[in-house]
This record gives structure tokens, C-alpha cells and sequence, in this order.
């Protein structure tokens, strides 16, 4: 059965936190990231900040769904080149998107030919690529594994709402899905290690630099996972596939307060508590939850979607969602907020809405899903 | 960043071994399991063995996505029941099925309030939410975890082909889309440990004796998981969606044959080599493709799809398929034959064909993923 009883009792030293939480004993660290997003994306506030910014939302595809494909394929490849990893260094690839059994996914990424956990978790997913992948090179049986996700406006509005081409009317609470991928590289204390503090910024325009909207950031700190809250299915008996907010925001709720419990730590332990893709709708409801338990976020929560799009100029309802708008926010936008250690502890929290076609055609509700990762910026001597 | 040097020498030795396998230092156990399958399934050879067979294939539901999450929630619980274990002492569920967006696992397993990581690998999840929740158990990230998935003959027929109602005529090849739920309770060694080497048989008769249809295995042994290999998605260029054992032959092979080489075993290592579903067709395939490789599994092979139905008698085409059909054999008729000494070690090989309904309308190819798990019974000086 392998293992001297030292292993056996270092092995039960838990990492178990609380109810349904993990503090790592060795957090992984976020080795490199890439987002790749569409037009839409590319004209809002953080435009400038994305690896990527494509010239139409087609990436040269005869479809939306192999457009989204491409997504993921190019967040990844630039994820590994600014990290200097070829992909047959990677052990483990988590990673997921929202269309009908994972196409995206299974099209995308086939061609990196590293071993694959499909996930779905809606839009909930980056948060659980990110989880597993952090569980997996905490626990050793990983030097790196990578996680990836994708959503594409088109190819959702197919999958779950109307094609495009139906031209219908969207009401104001319903969120825009967002075009775009993101892609982070975890790697264990060890090996790869060294690697961190490299100047992405150089690396990134050498190599192809029309297409890159890259713009660099003071990479002082190195950023690990250092926690996670894995969240339960809650169902609201929200009906509503145009108002996703509302569906989400109490699997938001809940992850967030069994969080904060599990960790004993307040609201004022973070710097900022960043959920996925709430919207306006989903962001006010979420903060009334919570205050009904004595929590109050307002001071320092924001969403992914609220920062993705300016919503009054560019007509995107009440704000991005999909499983690609917390990862490119995140991977453009808050990672480098925690390398600058402008902030220092982030709680992300990626929201889904589990429905398909037939289930809201059938009736059924919209339950929600949420999972909490903790991310922080560490120095170790390096940097400061 | 916590932990002792001790922890961190001990986290650092390796569980890799090879190029994409783990094996264990600490097996976690499968403590107790639990299959539910239809009337078809009910009629065919295993047909005894499964702990319940539904009176007609609605399982008292409107629809069949409803019924397919009626098959995850009864699997379930009888796995807990059988173990003595309440929902709330799970840490994780590792689930899926074959739907868009995952609904039958959504509204299946909901009700039990655990942390959910959605799965989807196609009718190889099987074997990926058993992996996952081996690693998990294993660096004890849970005491207890349970793996869930499911198929439905007639979900499945709508999702990737046509509805029930249109009756289409199937080719020869054609494999049969088994309707049923398995689920696994594992356990790390400790806490849960003394549950092992109950008498399962007794508490399920008790219970619910009209619907069960379980019968007693002899319960000599435990059984562990005592090492995985994660597979890669291959594609052989297979595109039609009514031959799904050629599109998944390939990724079988490919897994088998790395998971060999990780561990420097050959195929006489195993007493059986089990394939998810791979059919009468992929069978011959995986073997022809194995035997160009200078490696011969033909003496210890076999296959759920080929193991649950009769196909000349019950028509059920080249054999069973779908994420139920691995799972729900495993549980009744595999499992027992390692509790019981009859085998010692087992390949687990579940197989999957990542398809979807759209990305088969648009031109593209059926590649296959599959994932491996040895299984090995273990007396640890009881049982014997």
C-alpha cells in the first residue's frame, strides 16, 4: 500500500477548511496567463488590456462554435509562450465552455495533446478549471497543469436564446455574453519556479505584434492560489434565461458566506471580492442577500461583468457573463492589480446559471453554481 | 506560506509515474456503490445483479431528462445508503452525463447539497469523475467523495440523433445507449474506513425490498483505486455519429498503451481489461490497434457495452453505451468479482466520443478520449 507511516500522518495533516473550503499547505503558483476576446470586448474600458483583441469575432472560422475553438487554442498558446512551457510540459489541462457537450473545449484544445478533465460548470467554470487545476499541483501530481475556458456571444445566443440571425429584442437584465478566452499555467513550489517575474510584456510583442493589444504591468509579486471554496447547486426557482443574474446571484451568496465562515476571515480580509458575471441585476441582489446575513460587501465587490463592458455606451444590457468574461477579466485586469500588488488578496467567485435548451424548455428553473478561489499576491523575498 | 519543511519533502515526493499517470501513495477505497438501470438493462445478462430496475424507463417522471436525473439521485443514494453515510458527510460529488449543459446531473444531485464539479468527457466520465475523486480522496482533500454518472437510451437518442418518435432505423453498428446511473462513495483510510466489509446485501433488502433487485456478492476484499491514467483526445477522421466504437477505439488504445508503459506492466498484469463502451466494432478495432503495437489483450479483454445486453437477442446493435453503461457494470458485476477475490486487478478503461449534435451538423469529425483506473482488491489482514 505504498508509503512509510511518516507519508500517512503528513498526508492527514488536512488542508480541509470548514465545510467545504481547502487552505493549500503549498499554494500553487499562477505561472502565466492569456486572454484572447472579441471586438466588443476589445472597445470597453479594458480593451487595452487584453493580450488579444481580434479583428472580427470570426478568428478566420467557418462558424461560431470553431471561432470559440480558436479562442481557446490561441489564450493557451499564449499563456505557455509568455511562461516559456511547451505544451508537453503540461500535465493536466482542466477546462470547459458553455456549448452543448464541450465542444469548444474538445475542438480547441485537442491539438495541445495533454491529458484533459472536461468541465462544466457554466459560467461558474473558470472558477472550477482554476480549482482543480490549483487541488491537483498542490497535491503533487502535477508540476504544471493549465486551466482553460471560453464563451463566444454568438455561439451562446444559439446554444441557449436565438441565433443572431433571428435578429430578436433582448430585455434590459439580460447579460451579454461575453467573446473570449482565458488561460492560466499553475505550477508547484519547484521546478518551475524560476520562472515567474519574467518580463511577459517584451516576450508577448516580439512575437507577433499586430494582433496583440498587450500592454505590460509591474510584475512585483508573484500571485498564488492560496485557498478554495467548491459551491453547491442553489435554486431560487428563478424561470428567466434573459435574467442570469438574478439565477446566480444566490449560489454567489452562499459560496461566498460559507467561504467567509470556513476561513473565519470578513469581507475586510480582502481587497477585493470579484464576482463572475452578475451583471448590475445580479450584483444588487447579491448584496441584499448577504447583508440579510450580516454581511456587507458593497465596499469592495465588483464583478467581471461590470467591468468588461461600459453597458451604457455599448448597449450590453446589464453586463458581460459567460465563462470567458471572469477569466479575461481576471487574466487582463485583476492579475495584474495583485503583480503590482496594488491589492493583495482577491476573493474570485465565477458564477453559473445551469440551464440548457431543453431543460428551460421543458419548464425546469435556472438553479446557480458558484466557486470561490482565493488569490494573493506574495513576494518571498523576490520582487520587494 | 504554511507547512513544515517536513511537508514540504513529503508533498514532493512524486505520485507521477510515467507521462500522464498517478499512482497512489494512499489508495483511497471504494467504500460502497450503487447502480439503478432500466428494463432493457434489467433484461440482459447482468440483469440480477443491478440493486434496481425500473418498472418501465420513465421512472415516474415527464420527460427523459427528468427521468435520467431521477436514475443519479436514486444511485446515490442507495451508494449512501448502502455505506451508512449521510449526503453531508460527502466533501465533493464528481459528476456528469451526456446532455447539454450536464441537466441530468444539475437537477439529479442538487437536492443532496454537496460541493459539485461538473464533469463532461463524454461516456468516458465514467472514469474521469472516478479519477477525480481518487485524487481528491487521496491527498486528502476529502474523507469521503463520491463519483455519479448517467445515461437514458432515450435522452441520449434525442440529444445526438433523433427523438424516440421519429422511429429511424439504426445501422448494425450502432451501439445502444444504456438508460442508468452508477455512483461510488471513496473513502480515504481512516475516519471511514471500518464501514468496508459490511454486509451490503442485508441493509438494501430492508429497505425498499419490491424495487431492489440486488443480489449479495461474496465480500471478501476491498477494493482501492490504486492508480489512474488521464487520457488525451485523439481523432482518427471518423465522422459518422451511428459508429461510435470506431470514433473511440483509438483513444482506448492510446490510454491503454500509455498507462502500460507509465507503469511498466504488461497486459498479464491485469486479470481483466474492461472498455466502457466500445462495442462489438471497437472491440476488434482496439485490439487490431493494440496488436500493432506489439501488445496482445485479447485473452483478459472485455467491454461493458458487450457485458450488459444480449445484443442478438435483445437487438441492441454492436452492445451498450452511454456514461451509465461503464458505470452501472462496474458497480454490479465487477466490482463484486474483485470484492470477492474472483479477479485482483482490473483496467478500467471507460471510452468516450465528444460529439454534439451541432458540431456533427457542421462537418466535424468524432474524436474519442478515454481515461484509465486500475482497481486492485486488498485484504489488509481482514477478510482472509
Amino acid at each position: 500500500m505504498g508509503g512509510s507511516p511518516a507519508v500517512h500522518a503528513v498526508r492527514s495533516m488536512s488542508e480541509q477548511i470548514g465545510k467545504q473550503s481547502l487552505q493549500f499547505l503549498n499554494p500553487p503558483y499562477i505561472l502565466s496567463s492569456g486572454s484572447v476576446v472579441g471586438t466588443r470586448e476589445g472597445e470597453g474600458p479594458l480593451g487595452k488590456k487584453f493580450d488579444m483583441v481580434g479583428e472580427d469575432d470570426h478568428f478566420d472560422s467557418d462558424n461560431w462554435e470553431a471561432a470559440e475553438s480558436v479562442l481557446q487554442k490561441k489564450a493557451l498558446n499564449i499563456a505557455l509562450d509568455k511562461a516559456g512551457i511547451a505544451p508537453e510540459e503540461l500535465r493536466y489541462l482542466f477546462a470547459g465552455d458553455l456549448l452543448g457537450q464541450s465542444m469548444a473545449t474538445s475542438f480547441g484544445l485537442q491539438q495541445f495533446e495533454v491529458p484533459l478533465v472536461g468541465l462544466y460548470g457554466a459560467c461558474s467554470t473558470a472558477g472550477l478549471s482554476l480549482s482543480l487545476a490549483a487541488m491537483t499541483v498542490a497535491a503533487g501530481y502535477a508540476d504544471l497543469a493549465a486551466a482553460v475556458t471560453s464563451s463566444h456571444f454568438a455561439s451562446a445566443e444559439k446554444q441557449f436564446r436565438f441565433p443572431l440571425e433571428y435578429a430578436n429584442q433582448r430585455p434590459l437584465c439580460t447579460t451579454w455574453t461575453v467573446t473570449g478566452s482565458g488561460a492560466f499555467v499553475l505550477a508547484g513550489k519547484g521546478k518551475y519556479y524560476d520562472l515567474t517575474h519574467r518580463d511577459f510584456h517584451e516576450k508577448i510583442f516580439t512575437e507577433d505584434s499586430e494582433d496583440l493589444a498587450y500592454s505590460g504591468w509591474k510584475n512585483d509579486y508573484d500571485v498564488v492560489v492560496s485557498g478554495i471554496t467548491t459551491g453547491k447547486i442553489l435554486d431560487y426557482g428563478v424561470r428567466d434565461s434573459m435574467n442570469m443574474g438574478a439565477a446566480m446571484a444566490p449560489a454567489a451568496m452562499d459560496v461566498i458566506w460559507t467561504h467567509l465562515n470556513d476561513f473565519a476571515r470578513g469581507p475586510e480580509d480582502y481587497d477585493l471580492i470579484v464576482t463572475g458575471d452578475l451583471g448590475e441585476v445580479g450584483k444588487k441582489i447579491l448584496i441584499d442577500l448577504l447583508q440579510e446575513k450580516g454581511i456587507d460587501i458593497s465596499a469592495n465587490h465588483t464583478d467581471c461583468g461590470i467591468e468588461i463592458f461600459d453597458n451604457e455606451k455599448q448597449g450590453t444590457g446589464s453586463g458581460g457573463s459567460g465563462c470567458g468574461c471572469s477569466a479575461v477579466t481576471l487574466s487582463a485586469h485583476f492579475l495584474p492589480m495583485l503583480r503590482s500588488g496594488e491589492v493583495r488578496r482577491i476573493l474570485f467567485v465565477p458564477t453559473g446559471a445551469l440551464l440548457s435548451k431543453i431543460s428551460f424548455n421543458e419548464g425546469q428553473n435556472v438553479p446557480g453554481i458558484a466557486h470561490a478561489v482565493v488569490l494573493e499576491s506574495v513576494s518571498d523575498g523576490k520582487g520587494e
